[in-house]
């Protein structure tokens, strides 16, 4: 059977059933996180946590149409940051291993190199080392090392706790739309639609302050899309969560206005936005969002969690499953 | 100009200067070995090193033809793991990154995880971690981390050192004459020659146990061929090696003289042997040798260092250049 009938999701859980079945690194006893994680995490002789996290950039399924290599390379570090920033850790080191076409140009390298290094700069985590080979695609599998004080696991919420996130979504969705289906946005809004799939960037100050707040009880990146990521938050801490306000941006409401599309559609089943979900322990509000604009950050209320699996929205009294729909690679 | 031009390492060198041009890793004070060593290395505060590594695994270019899935995976396990045997670093955790075509078979997939798993826990670096994407090859771009507390930089060979290494090259030359050139070769030579591309090991035990006796003053993988690392290992201490002893396998012999092909070539020449190359302190050699056999391992005599740059071979009283010749990708 091909791999494409599993997608990535399920092609992950193949790989993960291997390794459970044969053994592996449940052998290491100071093992904090385990691979179902958003990174992988192992204590340190001194109490920190180290933090290990790859993911990997293909231009052929990763660039949006008209992202220039300079924003490519940026990309490449962003996703694996991301993950980091979920977990509370601070980044200390990028590698990457580079697959390059025969025929590609050495001025694009450059761009791609420099958009690499201003990003993990940007974070904190200058390249140590990187490896190039020949491919038919262009590719960077970006390897992030950090450490933690507080590690925020995807497990932890409790029934009572408060569901958030870091930034409001929608724009990646809409511009996707623009990019892939040539719909309509007049300037200014398709400008700051692209820039978010152009540009993203991780939540990397917010993400440490609400974890090292001790406030936060769990946490994911939210790359995979908002109702994908609601889910999974959910699945992990056994809980459910009841959505009353979903975090819809301006801009992704204005061209859902303009294209008489769903804001909700594009808010919950985007993808690419690397915000991160967390919930917030009861009666820690204020002192939560006081963490995360301390850092120049934002926290926005959506719901809370429940106990029992459904994951919902509310419609007036109605009750709307949000389903476990996102965005997956090799479907 | 395209990279093919420039060629993998006329690429890596590229992508070094535009870090170093635009700021970088130098902004690290812990950092102990330089991007340009085997792997990178940052002093930790408990006086040890964190090592990190990654090399990426393309089945395209890196997997000789009837290579089987649970050899690749083996195989782009060793390949990080060798740069962390030769810098004397313990290896911990191994994450990947998977580059998989969407026709891909399951089991397929099912026995490259199965050797990468494998082969970590041999090494004792449980995986980690992983990432899935759709790519026209088939990728994994591993990484590797490790710890050491005697880490052995490429740089630090005196005049008067010994040149040796931990094994005998020219086997995986033989062996691609066989499989590329439909060379002869008897059974079981040829299962022995083939045995050497198919499933290359890395000297971790022998790489960690000469760091950790102190008596090594520079080494290197010898993964690019063994006429290349030594005239890279020269040249990162700045010194010259007389050779007047190429340590040829018994195998790689017979296969020569059944082919009329040179054996020193073979041995030069070759690439993909996971060998390590050290340099022995003056006066140490029969303690070094005896840290090697402690192990299961073995120590090679092949020469000196020498003051100046000539990196050479005695035949009776001449000296025959060693060129910086080896395999490339991207060339």
């Amino acid at each position: 059977m091909k791999v494409s009938r599993l997608g990535e999701r399920g092609i992950i859980e193949l790989i993960w059933s291997v390794i459970k079945k044969e053994g592996g690194y449940q052998s290491l006893k100071d093992l904090v996180l385990p691979p179902s994680d958003d990174a992988s995490a192992v204590r340190l002789e001194d109490g920190r946590h180290l933090v290990l996290k790859t993911d990997m950039f293909n231009r052929r399924t990763d660039a949006p149409k008209g992202m220039r290599h300079r924003q490519m390379g940026a990309k490449a570090v962003t996703i694996n940051i991301s993950d980091l920033a979920a977990k509370g850790a601070w980044p200390f080191a990028f590698l990457f291993s580079l697959g390059l076409p025969r025929n590609y140009k050495q001025s694009s390298v450059r761009s791609l190199i420099s958009g690499i290094n201003a990003a993990a700069l940007e974070y904190g985590a200058p390249v140590l080392g990187g490896d190039v080979g020949e491919a038919r695609d262009l590719i960077v599998a970006g390897f992030a090392v950090g450490f933690s004080r507080h590690l925020v696991k995807r497990s932890g919420a409790s029934p009572g706790d408060i569901v958030a996130v870091t930034g409001p979504f929608g724009d990646t969705s809409a511009a996707y739309k623009i990019l892939l289906k040539e719909m309509k946005a007049p300037q200014p809004l398709r400008k700051t639609l692209c820039r978010s799939v152009y540009e993203p960037r991780a939540r990397l100050e917010v993400g440490i302050a609400l974890a090292e707040s001790g406030l936060v009880t769990s946490s994911m990146d939210s790359s995979d899309g908002l109702a994908f990521t609601l889910n999974e938050l959910a699945k992990s801490s056994d809980v459910g969560f009841v959505i009353d306000s979903l975090p819809i941006s301006k801009s992704a409401k204005d061209f859902a206005s303009l294209n008489k599309l769903s804001p909700e559609d594009l808010a919950l089943f985007g993808g690419e936005e690397y915000e991160i979900v967390v919930t917030v322990k009861k009666g820690a509000w204020k002192r939560a969002l006081g963490a995360a604009r301390y850092v120049g950050g934002d926290l926005i209320r959506m719901g809370e969690v429940v106990s029992g699996k459904k994951v919902v929205m509310t419609k007036g009294k109605k009750e709307i499953p949000i389903p476990a729909k996102g965005w997956e690679h090799l479907k």
